[in-house]
């Protein structure tokens, strides 16, 4: 039974008063912080190990808010360090935000601060500055989170698009569309005879690793809204180049392939939460394999594909199982909403 | 009469697919990118010219979006802009995140875009990375925004409250109270014979210039939610010092305290977004006054305050307009929610 006399989240909490003060010091501090700051300034101070670096943000707005394999707050930490990773950076500080409808129990915002602190310190970065806004109740679905990310590049890699040849190999690190199926079943409550978990993980180790050790990755990125078939896509249409995968060769959880074909979707365009693409030098390839391997994230790695001189247009197509071809195509959208 | 037909942000926009990829590309960007980017990528890559730097982060939630003064887009450039350039930074890169709720139309979300893009030219600040979410009819107010800022630390700047000590002078950079009565009076429907408008603006230009020429500012804070109010508390509570200040000394626009007067509120307690509080020595505090006031934004700058020695408990004490005493207390908060 539901406590209504809980603590919750009230309009006062992200006033900039002494509730505000209070949220921060008593509440989210504690689950945060290692050691309390001893001034709570309007910017962290950081001192980098070097000037390049890079910078992304994403907002989180996944529904339900906790799902098989994770949560919003590991989410929120996992994918901002995801796309640094793929950035060819070694994550470094996170930027934490939240928008609380008033009425979220507190206990509730408890477990996904402790989470986020997990999330954290599994991927080696630091929440060094945040934020409160409270709205409403009805003005927001419970709580959105928004984090930023500063990563420091590393010197061994030079990613993009523009490094994409003919010839070249694509790399999947692992299972696709287990995040988004996950989030989907869940939410329309559907349940399967397996359980599905999201894949949501932060890959930066693994990107670091590969980068460090192999010099012919051109480019990286997670797949995570719209999926694989985004990905490549978008990889395509930037360089003008055609790319034909095998369908034989990707993985895919057999729940998670029951659980779209049940709902009609094509696990392509399903989003990832712990999966990257990269496009490797063909002499490259299977040292990247082998690298990825011994990773715990990347242990069903395989080279699944060919970027191809372009004939006509350039197209994304795939070998299917039983040797016919078919084109991948770019997915409108709308079938999969606030998967992340 | 509004036109029902307007085009409309959908749920598809913010699913990664084709909708979302036409929404970056024709709407958002042709607004902010001064040239188009040849490539969208996870993160954005910097190349710093310091490796010390500041990093923060604000979400915006202001209703109504639009106000006298500024609107929902303007404010979440200059929030983050101030909370680098109190901090002793300059302003140099942005993040930019929407959560977007369906049905928010197209034109009004490009009147935002156009405010966002005039605020970053202003500040001279780039935005260089972003993200769109969108989520369903009555999942958000309108829409949501968050930035991320870095900035480079000034070489001259070393700011603390540690730094703060008995005899230091409180500047205060202008007129109080006005971002937070026009935004509470538009929204409450309350006119008044002059109009209020709000402070919203960035102060980056004035705080560089301010630290750069003078050595003896100890402690910037901008005073937004809680107002003057929160922050001499929150000054006085970290240093354990006492602060008075005099009301004689402190600006307010007198549309601005009648309405406050109105509506029952303390304008010590209301928000600005435009304005800074600077704790600087006594021997600096002349020279601060006349750097300010030769800047558009710092033309009402004077000194309202001292800080004291604390006799009993650190207190911040007003010398009223009459001569009499009263204790400044820190707000509790509830009184103005969706300021910023």
């Amino acid at each position: 039974m539901r406590n209504t006399d809980a603590p919750k989240i009230l309009l006062a909490h992200g006033d900039g008063g002494l509730l505000s003060d209070e949220l921060i010091r008593k509440t989210i501090l504690p689950h945060l912080a290692k050691e309390m700051p001893s001034e709570l300034n309007d910017a962290a101070r950081l001192e980098l190990s070097s000037k390049s670096i890079c910078f992304t943000t994403d907002s989180y707005v996944v529904k339900p808010l906790f799902f098989n394999g994770g949560d919003i707050g590991k989410l929120a930490v996992c994918g901002t360090v995801n796309d640094l990773a793929v950035s060819g950076a070694r994550p470094l500080a996170l930027s934490l935000s939240f928008i609380i409808e008033t009425g979220l129990e507190i206990e509730l915002f408890e477990k996904i601060l402790e989470s986020i602190k997990k999330a954290a310190e599994e991927n080696e970065i630091s929440i060094v500055t945040g934020d409160t806004k409270t709205v409403e109740a009805g003005a927001a679905d419970k709580i959105f989170i928004n984090t930023a990310g500063i990563g420091i590049r590393l010197g061994e890699a030079d990613l993009g698009f523009s490094k994409i040849r003919a010839g070249d190999k694509v790399l999947l690190s692992g299972t696709i569309g287990d995040h988004g199926m996950t989030i989907i079943s869940q939410r329309e409550g559907i349940k399967f005879e397996t359980e599905m978990n999201s894949d949501c993980a932060g890959i930066a180790k693994l990107t670091c690793k590969l980068l460090e050790s192999i010099k012919g990755i051109k480019f990286m990125r997670d797949p995570t809204r719209g999926g694989l078939a985004a990905t490549l896509n978008e990889i395509s249409k930037q360089t003008g180049l055609s790319i034909e995968i095998d369908q034989n060769l990707i993985s895919i959880n057999p729940t998670v392939q029951a659980a779209a074909d049940v709902l009609g979707l094509d696990v392509l365009g399903v989003a990832n939460e712990g999966k990257f693409v990269a496009i490797v030098s063909a002499e490259s390839a299977d040292d990247c394999v082998k690298i990825c391997r011994q990773h715990p994230l990347g242990k069903e790695a395989s080279i699944i594909g060919t970027i191809l001189e372009t004939q006509d247009v350039p197209v994304v197509e795939m070998i299917t199982k039983i040797g016919g071809r078919r084109i991948v195509q770019m997915p409108y959208g709308l079938e999969l909403p606030r998967i992340c």
